[in-house]
């Protein structure tokens, strides 16, 4: 951390400083740095802003290009080029807005400009117990459609919860369909009776309880519970593959039959993890490498996955970036004219393709005019 | 308005959709379009979009950028791009971050996906009197640092008090050195207590009045004066050129001290209207071309507003844009590298140099390709 800065309402990090550690650095001051991805505790800022990263904050908050005022970066070819600043509204092209999430594809980052935000000064954490995959879904419209945008709203399946519970033992209701995670922030006085109309909206959707957390560490629990799922799904099985793909809110229904067919015809099970409230899915597909075809068949579904999603209107990539994964379903998300622009771009910045070659960007004979002999090896 | 679709939070508009008749049309559904510009009556979306524009509620909401989730952009070749669209985080290169504030310089917007906000559910409206402009900048300082952000927070020095009054008959205090317009939005409860701390802080720094708005005729009657009162300084002096910087909010009391000095130096006045709590300054220097040596004058203190902004780490443009008029700072305030990124931009968008020549980037063969005429006649 180069500066902090809460009278600015900013900070200077370079791009290794862990996300978690910037938040703490800014507590004493009233502030944190909104985005905090589940992997708060091990991921860098300089990561964030490559991935554009989101977390369960981002249905208030935003992602990070929201919270990125200025990036310093070195191109290729040693010059170092500012965008932005401490400032609001840099003038000029918008650099800084092209920046972030290039996944390093267009240079290194060595500076970053950070808005911190004050920390909100109360909390209501909810937990909402549904029926049904389909009931939690329709408690996210719901609250949404009464114009409610919680600071947080958190989906995890059955499948998920099982997982959670035999880890960390949370109490977490394990014949449930899904729970919702929510979380309501702002001034003390509101926040009872927005929390009670929150209760009762999912109630009247199926909700058949509602847990609120009580203390800190009540809600640290659940958040704990939460950031650790993906990790706790090990459990489960010996492999899983995350997704991450983002579809408009109103199409999560239809997404979640999608899925269950998807799993059905696979005969492997899928647990899904949703940053619910921006339409932000993490569907987690199960297999076993040592069995023979689990790999193939977890490759087929979520191959259908990402198609699902572009004909959902969707985004094949939420906050984990396309990197070398995503980087054929780019055609498809994409028309020619959008990604002969996006090339142009990496040609002005990169011409030579060395920065993190063969990323993000499909086709081009980047990749293999920087690693020659990989190609002739293949 | 192509399509309004509050359950997902977003509407697709036309470029020449005005502002607030976009808002007009979500507020049935409980939504509106958050950036309001004061010129909302009369500017459009693409406008908007063209400049990254800001306005009162930037300092909550954020600017035009982050309410933009997609454009539609016909480049001068004839391609159409398509960055983004109804979901928050596109993947790929963010061509949409790039060309929100590109100011008509790399094609034509002709479609753009815009999120929509709820109408924030209660607000209160406070007038802080001060008896001098500086006062008023450390009542801005002091709300901020204790982490209140509100929705708005303007401020109004004696010149333009002065004319909103003889405009508006608001019964503003004639005798104040500024106000502050400071608005506060969220649910009910939590507001009388967050207005009366306002209301101490800005006594603890010299405010000798806080005014309530305890109608919804009172609130729009203090926005309308605000909102009109660069127009109302027309009643102070039959010309005038408004500037628009941002300096960090810390530097507002130094760049208040340079104003003060720059108006006794040149004789002229200097009427202020600050967007106060993101650090963007709207000065007004009044002149009048018929005396001699005035409108010489104007340009003078004009253009050295802006140099004392760059000193101070500022911005030359918050939201008005670089146009034709700001162009030969680019330099001072980026670098080389900077600019001839930019360049390149540009450059690989619109390579003929057609679409706005001669706005934004300094310099380039870009303005006399395009009217060669124009030179020949110079």
């Amino acid at each position: 951390i180069l500066e902090l800065n809460p009278a600015d309402g900013y900070a200077v990090v370079e791009p290794g400083v862990v996300n978690l550690h910037l938040t703490r650095a800014a507590e004493p001051f009233g502030y944190c740095y909104a985005p905090d991805p589940s992997s708060q505790q091990a991921c860098t800022i300089g990561g964030n802003v490559g991935n554009n990263s989101g977390g369960p904050h981002t249905l208030k908050y935003g992602v990070t290009t929201n919270h990125v005022l200025g990036l310093e970066m070195v191109l290729p070819d040693g010059r170092i080029v500012v965008a932005g600043g401490p400032c609001e509204d840099a003038p000029g092209l918008d650099l800084r807005g092209l920046l972030v999430g290039s996944e390093g594809t267009l240079g290194v980052v060595t500076k970053i400009w950070v808005r911190l935000t004050p920390i909100p000064p109360a909390w209501r954490t909810l937990l909402a117990v549904f029926p049904t995959f389909e009931a939690a879904m329709q408690g996210v419209s719901t609250i949404i459609a009464a114009g409610i945008i919680p600071a947080a709203l958190e989906l995890m399946d059955h499948l998920i919860i099982t997982a959670v519970e035999q880890a960390f033992h949370l109490g977490l209701p394990l014949d449930a369909g899904a729970v919702l995670l929510i979380e309501l922030d702002g001034p003390d006085e509101g926040l009872d009776r927005e929390a009670a109309r929150v209760g009762d909206l999912c109630r009247s959707v199926g909700a058949t309880e509602i847990r609120a957390a009580t203390t800190a560490a009540e809600r640290a629990g659940l958040w704990a519970g939460r950031k650790k799922a993906a990790a706790a799904v090990g459990r489960l099985s010996p492999s899983y593959c995350t997704l991450d793909v983002v579809i408009p809110r109103t199409r999560l229904p239809e997404m979640a039959t999608a899925l269950k067919a998807m799993a059905l015809r696979s005969g492997l099970r899928i647990a899904n993890l949703l940053h619910a409230g921006d339409g932000n899915l993490h569907p987690l597909v199960l297999f076993d490498e040592r069995v023979p075809g689990e790999l193939e068949r977890m490759m087929e579904v979520s191959h259908e996955i990402v198609h699902q999603t572009i004909a959902l209107e969707g985004s094949v990539t939420g906050e984990h970036g396309i990197g070398i994964e995503k980087v054929d379903f780019m055609p498809e998300q994409f028309g020619a004219a959008d990604l002969a622009v996006m090339g142009g771009v990496k040609a002005l910045f990169d011409p030579a393709g060395r920065s993190n070659p063969c990323k993000l960007l499909p086709g081009g004979a980047t990749c293999f005019d920087v690693f020659p002999r990989k190609q002739a090896a293949a």
